[in-house]
């Protein structure tokens, strides 16, 4: 059987565009001689539409793209995801589901049976698991649907319970009763660095364990803070990767199940590099997506800006990204110079707006009201807030959104002002650890300095006050990510981290400064997702709590 | 037997706090010769940890708690309810669970059937549901216990799929197999202007169909958002209310099953006025539990900052409310007067301080990046913003928390500016349309003017142009909010709400502007929840999407 693997780019709710390719795709195949094309999970729809599945009008919109997909289905075979309504008088109102589309008709359907509801996946909010398990048959071949979790019955992320089984049933063990010759998985599975060996070897491990060939099809593309990076395989029966389509592109391959050819896999990149073209395309995706061209930020001359701003150039081209230099009265010389450079490196339009004068009108205003006071943090805000300001209005201005350049690290320790530099439309950096973003300038300056070196190598610093050093508050940023990912990413407890080597009150520290800025990342811009525990919805915590 | 009802308010993660309060009542009640204490779901950890369940850590000290309350359980017994580890080697890795304790000890432990994940709950992230059923023999009484949505095996909330069980379970009629001579609901059901009726309505149908008094145990208390509300009752066997204890306030009660004696149920109260106690006891709960005490806000003369700041008053006192009058070259005398009134008649501190030089500095630095472009929503937001820094400096300087006072319409048509009139710790009206803020400000005056009285009757305006009206850009607000709760609220589509009696132009133009402002909303404040569908984690909507 000759079956294409279709990994394309979806937006959500965009019924029309996301047909439109399904179709393309499904003709293309046609003329491949494929006697099967595969679509990855809620291809439909895009994923996740979370609560716009509580409306009736866009399933009912989903429902007719089916049928009209389904009518380019002649003398070939479709597999598209899309929800669906549970006909049942009982239980939750939809399925998430496979539709197997032959002869201009829905030949069969199949629901997904282990809903993800956890990090950020929301799926039995909307969903009902499926009870009951089919193949279909089709050209001689039995095939096993099945729907990205559905192969993942084992626990998916770091948990200090000792638990090896998130789910009671196995889809696959179901499956395999009625002797499939091949497992279909049709997925949406987003880009994490930390856990991308760990996918490929459930799908290796089942495809070995059940002695059958698996064809999975992912995603790819950004919806929002999620990433999917694409990366579909075609395993056989021994559990060996035999087809490997592109990572954050859009790709498609016909594999001959009688005649598997050789080999063909992507070429292995660095996981700095594999950061790098994910956050590019989360740009990218997110202002396309969106109907926006250009975006703006602020240049400090520090690193996050600089990394910022290339992966905007990238993401979006030089003629579509301007920004603002905006200097105070602490800032050093040598970060404008930085900043220029990078500027006239990247080929960016750049304007210099001095924050002072603004800065010292609001200070001789409040200066009554602040009699009797000591300047302090107050006055550290007011620098950044009118930095903040001064980029919204060339934003709106411009119409270009605002970039917001806060690593993860500190935005976990609440480094940052709210209503200042923390503003922005998307967060590029906000699942990126400074170590990183220090590899990742590294990985940018590879070919050449990009970002000028004194910005990589000079000591992190807000330049709110005279002398400041990021290390005047936080650890050494190599110890405070080390504690970061423990608690973070790890859920370890302060004595676990602490017996990594670190001193228990300083851990302790950072564990508090952690916990008292829920509030500020709930107001924050949505994080572009690359790791396995990113701030935005996969991290819901308590803001008035005591812990 | 005699069975204590202690309605208490928790808060999240505070072990010691709870569990003091939970063995003071319980000493209470054993001295009252109560022969069981019933306290509410999660009472040990608050309701809702959301991820903190997910540290090994947190489920461990509620397991000490659980110990250390047992231990009072002498000659007495108690329900408690706190998360337990899930034992069996699959599954998620807790149950939401109640405690039988008595004699020193654990006696039985129920778990919970059925698992609301929809709207602002999300308990299939943390929980397996229970599959076994039984009573507990105490005292001669078989007790069936459930928690909250156990008894609620019918959909909650509106929907447009015509189903009407939500689960394929019900646990009362497992648990009615065993001849249970009560039921005991543990709960956690949080306030909701449109749904109140409707929970007492589930309870006495329990009751009635099953020939069987129950005991409902809320809780109340503000979580952030969650404004929890008491009201726990007692039903007898016909399905009648016998005892309801108070609303927005802990209270106990003790009742005979032997010896009912006369009803003793709670005054109504309208509608207004259980909104506007809700309100008071967010604002409150988020300060006390958060270790605040001191609020602030910018009035604007209008009604939001004038209904945001007498809730604040009414919750915090006088004395920990400060204020800032901010006005520009646009504000009308009128608006400065009523805000000075206002602030006279709360006895609050008042300052004010003109942003119109601040202003004026910002457009004459961005002159000439400005140069040959009009003035449009950019020097809008400029004065929002410049508001927004002033007060926050007020905030920083003096640990004063910023009160938000955006109400929902005008949240849900992105009639706000982000990092402007945006700000703030809590949304106190985030929930509250513009029709039910003036009535808010109607029953504030009701025994006298507080509010002035020009403040209410005034067309609105966010002043931020000359002559500027709301209805220049929107409806009025008597028909925006209809539109809005047809289609927040009740997920109505665009022709169905036209069929109301709206244009169907304007009803898409409204439904647009809701949709193309998911981005601020996004980075707003929590919103303290009144309804049944407020802006939140309740109403998860995709950024990036075209619908």
């Amino acid at each position: 059987m000759k079956v294409a693997i279709a990994q394309l780019n979806y937006t959500i709710g965009d019924f029309e565009g996301n047909s439109n390719k399904i179709i393309q795709q499904i003709n293309s195949a046609k003329s491949d001689d494929a006697d099967l094309v595969i679509f990855s999970e809620l291809s439909i729809t895009g994923y996740y539409p979370h609560d716009l599945l509580e409306k009736k009008e866009f399933i009912l919109k989903a429902e007719s793209a089916i049928s009209e997909i389904a009518k380019s289905c002649v003398g070939i075979a479709a597999v598209v995801g899309a929800p669906r309504i549970n006909e049942s008088e009982r239980g939750k109102q939809l399925f998430n589901s496979a539709f197997f589309l032959t002869d201009g008709k829905i030949k069969s359907i199949q629901n997904k049976t282990l809903l993800p509801t956890y990090d950020i996946f929301d799926e039995y909010r909307h969903f009902e698991p499926n009870r009951d398990f089919s193949v279909v048959e089709y050209r001689g071949e039995k095939i096993a649907i099945t729907i990205c979790e559905d192969l993942w019955d084992e626990l998916p992320t770091a948990n200090e319970f000792g638990k090896d089984k998130l789910y009671r049933v196995s889809p696959m063990e179901e499956l395999s009763k009625f002797n499939p010759d091949f497992v279909v998985n049709i997925s949406a599975s987003p880009f994490s660095y930390n856990q991308e060996g760990w996918r490929k070897n459930v799908l290796i491990n089942k495809a070995k364990n059940y002695n059958i060939p698996i064809f999975y099809v992912n995603q790819i593309g950004a919806q929002t803070e999620l990433i999917f990076d694409g990366g579909s395989v075609f395993i056989d029966k021994n559990g060996e990767i035999i087809k490997e389509l592109k990572y954050f592109e859009e790709d498609n391959l016909l594999v001959d199940t009688l005649n598997i050819g050789d080999k063909q896999l992507q070429n292995k990149v660095e996981t700095t590099g594999k950061i790098h073209d994910a956050l590019v395309l989360g740009i990218r995706d997110y202002f396309r997506k969106m109907g926006f061209k250009k975006a703006t930020l602020g240049l400090s001359g520090g690193i996050d800006s600089a990394v910022t701003v290339v992966l905007a150039v990238r993401a979006l081209g030089a003629e579509n990204v301007r920004v603002l230099l905006m200097p105070s009265k602490y800032s050093s010389d040598h970060s404008i110079e930085d900043a220029r450079v990078l500027a006239e490196n990247l080929k960016i339009k750049y304007e210099i707006v001095n924050i002072q004068s603004a800065v010292d009108k609001f200070e001789t205003e409040l200066a009554p009201l602040f009699e009797g006071t000591s300047p302090d943090v107050t006055e550290e805000n007011i620098q950044a807030r009118t930095r903040g300001i001064y980029v919204m209005a060339i934003s709106n201005k411009f119409g270009h959104i605002l970039l917001n350049t806060t690593n993860k690290s500190e935005c976990a320790v609440g480094y940052g002002t709210l209503y200042g530099d923390m503003n922005g439309g998307i967060a590029v950096l906000g699942d990126v650890y400074k170590m990183e973003v220090f590899r990742l300038s590294r990985f940018i300056n590879k070919d050449g300095e990009v970002i000028p070196e004194n910005s990589i190598v000079k000591p992190p610093s807000a330049e709110l006050r005279p002398d400041q050093k990021d290390t005047d508050s936080l650890p050494e940023y190599k110890d405070l990510d080390e504690i970061l990912f423990n608690y973070i990413e790890l859920n370890k407890s302060p004595k676990e981290i602490a017996a990594l080597g670190f001193d228990e009150a300083e851990v302790r520290r950072v564990i508090r400064m952690v916990n008292m800025n829920e509030y500020k990342r709930f107001q924050m811009a949505p994080v572009l997702r690359i790791s396995s525990k990113a701030f935005g919805f996969g991290r819901k915590m308590p803001l008035v709590a005591k812990y």
